[in-house]
């Protein structure tokens, strides 16, 4: 199945130094995908010049003049800069050009953008972010990761219906597990909302499993396919575990370089290690998807290197292949309708 | 100083087993240090039979006929266990026998149970939960920890007065620096209650330094020695730390036992290995506090061992010590007083 995705060439931390070279590699790893790189044309024309012999009509440049910085509010992207490589790529999701959009701009300007253009799937109140955390059991899904501060439990509700549906497509499970995070697994704990939120999911034909406490996202009692939270609850603890993991390698770094005998024995662990390493590797989890949205935009994270940037296009590619926007607004139809019967 | 700490000897996932031999440790490591233990005195004068004769009027059994559970729920625990060795322990603070108590029962019982038998400080509207995580910087302060489901501003102003307080007397800092968790750097992130607390601690003459994100609890740009949240934040971000503490040290253990080729290097790393786990060993940041209270409880978690166990009888004793209730009673005094003039 051939597909199309926009690139935001300029945006994220690096811009170009990283989209490009991720990009051309997903063009050579995949034959069926075609890719529009958005940005300053000139810019892009030289970078990409023997590229666009290699690849052919895979690979085409799409100008824009301006470009989404990372500190630029959304109400400053949104109403001031209308030819951003963001926006002009989130248009060509909108007009049926591209399949997909992945940018590593800044996460509000792209939200806001990516709501203004591609508007909201009917029935849906707020749209969300959702990412995959590593876990002792392979991975878990989670949202919101900081779309929405306040949440209500109909917004709780309907973020698991739509990443029910997306963790279904993704990884092919016929019934996904749904938990939603809380301060312990006892039906009297938690707010309000989150109360309110269990009772619907428990009405409701989800895989609800209940409460699951923070150590759920990477090593609960049991395997959880996917985690709701509300977006502020959901980003600190996003954040919280990507601050443990800073202080693990380093503590570990410093074990190992303390001196001369302990840095020998890391030359010795190196291979060890470097596994360790690798099956945690964060880049290997780059890439967030924005739900409830008319079209798809993967957002990565604004700091990624090649590597995780092509996480981030792998992510898209999925998705498209998997249809997910369609069957998250067919279910969120069918989930409606069936509310609204007597 | 002479000082008297009463123990729930009979709480926690272990009961006597973890807190009778952490509580002969901490008798033998400081001589100024007296204990009551409270629990069965039939099981108790069994098993201390030996220590007290060893340690003869610094070791005293305060006999309780019963014994929280750890699903008891607060309600229960509060009507219908009023001879419970947590609630006795807890008396012997109210009535001047003990400077202090330590519970590893379970929390919703301990909190309810303090909160009434000890009355809360005038002034503070909500109890908090405080205790220490590791941190690239050595260690960070945080609450609340779960006392708390919603807030409001007022509340985590009130938590940070507290805590700052605390701070200051347990660490011998001036002017420690406070942190608001959110979600973001910038002024416009954050849900109502974080900004209008932001607003607050603004005015305050508290060390406040402005918003901190989640990675900020083990490993943020800048250290930060408290940082303020509510319950709900609190608890989630604590337990999504233990999460990702677990699983890394898991895939630590999965590289080093593959085969035996990595087997060997592990044995030949063992002494590296072993003094990165000590540094963030969790057994040594064990036990949190309970501010608010008229009176010093800690709580130690629930499946502690002796080591951690003894961690906590530690931390009672330095709160003690540095007379942390007091200058919080005194603080919140002068706070409020400022605050009711024109």
């Amino acid at each position: 199945m051939s597909l199309t995705i926009s690139i935001d060439a300029m945006g994220g931390d690096f811009g170009t130094s990283v989209t490009l070279p991720a990009s051309l590699a997903c063009l050579s790893a995949n034959p069926d995908l075609s890719l529009i790189m958005v940005g300053d044309q000139v810019i892009l024309n030289e970078l990409l010049a023997q590229a666009l012999v290699d690849f052919q009509d895979r690979l085409v440049i799409q100008h824009a003049s301006e470009r989404v910085e990372m500190d630029d509010s959304p109400t400053k992207a949104l109403k001031n800069k209308k030819d951003s490589s963001m926006r002009v790529a989130i248009n060509l999701v909108r007009d049926g050009r591209a399949d997909a959009c992945v940018s590593a701009g800044n996460t509000g300007a792209l939200m806001a953008t990516a709501r203004f253009v591609l508007k909201m799937i009917p029935g849906v109140d707020r749209p969300a972010i959702i990412s995959t955390l590593p876990s002792i059991y392979g991975h878990t899904h989670v949202l919101d990761l900081g779309a929405n501060v306040d949440c209500t439990a109909e917004h709780l509700f309907q973020f698991a219906i739509m990443g029910s549906e997306l963790v279904k497509a993704v990884e092919g499970l016929e019934n996904p597990t749904v938990g939603l995070l809380n301060i312990g697994e006892e039906d009297v704990k938690g707010n309000e909302q989150v109360k309110a939120a269990a009772q619907l999911l428990k009405e409701s034909n989800l895989n609800y499993i209940g409460y699951v406490e923070g150590n759920s996202l990477n090593a609960g009692h049991i395997k959880v396919d996917l985690i709701v939270a509300d977006g502020f609850v959901g980003n600190v603890a996003l954040k919280s575990i990507e601050g443990a993991a800073k202080m693990f390698s380093s503590a570990l770094k410093e074990a190992f370089g303390k001196n001369s005998l302990t840095k020998l024995i890391a030359l010795l662990a190196y291979p060890v290690l470097k596994s360790f390493k690798q099956r945690l590797d964060p880049r290997l989890y780059n890439g967030a998807s924005f739900l409830g949205l008319r079209g798809l935009v993967i957002k990565s994270h604004g700091g990624a290197d090649a590597l995780a940037f092509e996480t981030a296009i792998h992510l898209a590619e999925v998705e498209v292949r998997k249809d997910v926007i369609r069957k998250i607004s067919e279910k969120i139809e069918t989930t409606l309708a069936k509310r609204e019967q007597p």
